[in-house]
């Protein structure tokens, strides 16, 4: 999963062939409607590899021929589009509350999204593990229906993931060392595709880089505004997961030191100061407002904050302000071009952003801040489960074509 | 010099040999001695192409063969070591109070190192430009009088550089907006090699990485210890620079909102509680201690806490502490498996590390701070430098081989 090499890899001539399929059916994705000669003109390949890559790729039904003919001197050229209808790629989102499953097809178009709600920490991870079988066994006997085959499955779980795909820690669901992955594939019996587990911020930010609007952003930052507040961390195109995996862990970076106690014993922690919490407060007994009665809590502070009440527009500025003192640190550090708030934060941006954009100004050492913009997800909800369907699509896109089965 | 691409790149035959000599004198760098038969097992090329690329790399004098064979049953093998013999990369790294130059050959064996007094705020960029010119045109005469072809130049600078190579901003030599390498090519009247800029931190990165005991590690944060605090961030074996090429401000992220001014204009920035500026103190007048005196006050910090006094072993656990909190930052952010401190960390790190150490333990969420360790660089002085020279054989590694001119 992680390639820590320090230089260039030996290539062969069939690397060579599978690779320059996956850069035209990349090339056709991003261009399509696009002839052959668009293909060979943008990619430096040669016409004749190119007309040979594209009846490979027509074969496995990745690419298909319109009618289309592009208007222009010369003889009509025929014009490709992704084709991939018989494929499907997966993704399910464990969260606190809820289970999300999403397939799409290789041009990204959602085939199916659904949304479950789930005990989270009250189940056991045997019991989580076989509620998430039965959600993926009906979506994948769903897109069998349609004859489609699943490329593959990956599964959003908010905690530590190691680059083994262990579930090391998941505090919010109560999970220590759960091999998810494996003990999914013995649940769904062997599928015939691959199951992998992720971090959600992780999954999230591969859904921003491929489906947002962030296509050609080499650095993004996604953070997650669930009930924890994690990091998904793209640089120069690709995820970075760090030594152990465990890249992200934002949540827990000190923003203040006099501030409240977070739930992981730490003292002012960004998740304490800046997270859900921080928004919805505490109940009439003084302790945290559960997970269920988030979204109705939300809902009352967008209501309240849009009829212009004072305390509420006050202390999302609050907030605003403590989490832009967390992305200043991503800016100083990381330099990113877009920081995107996904969950939560979405329907609270319009709040949150001023303060928080100020906060990154004034804190980064960068003149203006260093390009930096904070933004609002377009997704909506499910965002790391979309982003599971992406890490599978990217299996794709880097080489690992499917063989029609 | 960044690449965002997101996915594969098309490949050619051409393409194809220029990355696998770059591979084989790459194994040669790190197995020498070995045989063709060796690399040939270990790359998964073929004999017969092995055996070409070697010649090619000989012929270009990169490679040579040595009088050794290998002690093993069957037909004695010719021994290959790296050669690299008529070149040399330079690297120099302009400081406050000091310039140095290093130039090392292929295998990154030192040719020279020197080290000038340099008045850095007190020259204006044109002075200051015409002074690293002098040590540049001094090392390459050198350079030449050995008969070797220097392949680049790359130059350190405490600040800001845009990923085109120009300083954005020095505060600590005045600097704003000067265009260093393309003055700097100017001075040297088209020296015939590429002459590059970059950030110090990014360079000592590089410096650790290849000529540190850190060969096989993916993720590696440097941090210079100079009168400011830099960090270079390697993650997947790659120098991570950001959308404009200003990652790695470590030094002013917000350690403590009670702590005192930076030089910055903010409070409490990690520089003020955990640069050399937090250890060697202020005169008599209260004024931070100047550049030219770090030194001498710095022996006298190491002398008293040799000597065990207390208030000066107190000093340095709360500085390792803030230290820790910075780093621990780093540690949930990225998770590398190593942070290596530089410069003027070095000789306090026997005091500064266990505070440090005790606080990224407690502060990383990932168990055992995610199996990241801190420790001192073994470099020495100059590792910036050393950096520069890093960079130039990197782009030899990457593929750009020199042609015997």
């Amino acid at each position: 999963m992680i390639t820590s090499t320090t230089g260039p890899q030996p290539a062969d001539f069939t690397d060579v062939r599978a690779t320059n399929l996956a850069v035209v059916l990349r090339f056709v994705r991003e261009n399509a409607p696009c002839s052959r000669a668009d293909i060979a003109a943008s990619t430096g390949l040669n016409k004749a590899t190119v007309s040979s890559l594209v009846a490979d790729l027509i074969d496995r039904r990745l690419v298909r021929e319109t009618g289309l003919t592009e208007n222009r001197v010369g003889r009509p050229a025929t014009m490709l589009v992704l084709d991939g209808s018989p494929y499907a790629a997966a993704g399910i989102e464990v969260n606190v509350d809820y289970l999300t499953a999403v397939a799409v097809d290789l041009s990204g178009r959602r085939l199916l999204s659904w949304r479950r709600s789930f005990q989270g920490p009250a189940a056991t991870p045997a019991q989580a593990v076989a509620e998430v079988a039965r959600l993926a066994r009906r979506a994948v006997a769903r897109m069998v229906k349609e004859e489609r085959q699943v490329l593959g499955l990956a599964v959003a779980v908010p905690g530590l993931v190691g680059v083994d795909g262990r579930v090391r820690l998941a505090p919010n669901l109560g999970w220590r060392d759960v091999d998810l992955a494996g003990d999914l594939a013995k649940a769904l019996r062997d599928p015939g595709f691959p199951v992998q587990v992720d971090n959600d911020a992780n999954l999230g930010a591969l859904a921003e880089h491929r489906f947002g609007p962030f296509g050609g952003i080499g650095n993004l930052v996604y953070l997650t505004g669930e009930v924890g507040v994690g990091a998904g961390v793209i640089l120069d195109g690709r995820l970075r997961r760090g030594g152990q995996g465990y890249s992200g862990e934002f949540g827990h970076i000190q923003i203040d030191p006099g501030g409240p106690e977070c739930r992981c014993g730490r003292v002012g922690c960004l998740e304490a100061v800046a997270g859900i919490g921080a928004v919805v407060g505490r109940d009439a007994q003084g302790a945290p407002v559960s997970p269920a009665e988030v979204e109705p809590e939300l809902d009352e502070v967008v209501r309240r904050a849009r009829a212009g009440d004072r305390a509420t527009l006050g202390m999302l500025a609050g907030v605003g302000g403590n989490l832009g003192r967390g992305v200043a640190v991503i800016a100083n550090l990381l330099n990113p071009e877009v920081v995107v708030l996904g969950g939560y934060y979405v329907p609270l941006a319009p709040w949150l952003l001023p303060a928080a954009e100020a906060e990154i100004r004034r804190r980064t050492i960068a003149p203006e801040a260093g390009g930096c913009r904070l933004v609002a997800s377009t997704l909506g909800y499910g965002a790391a489960a979309l982003g599971g369907a992406a890490r599978v699509l990217d299996s794709v896109d880097s080489g690992r074509l499917p063989h029609r089965g």
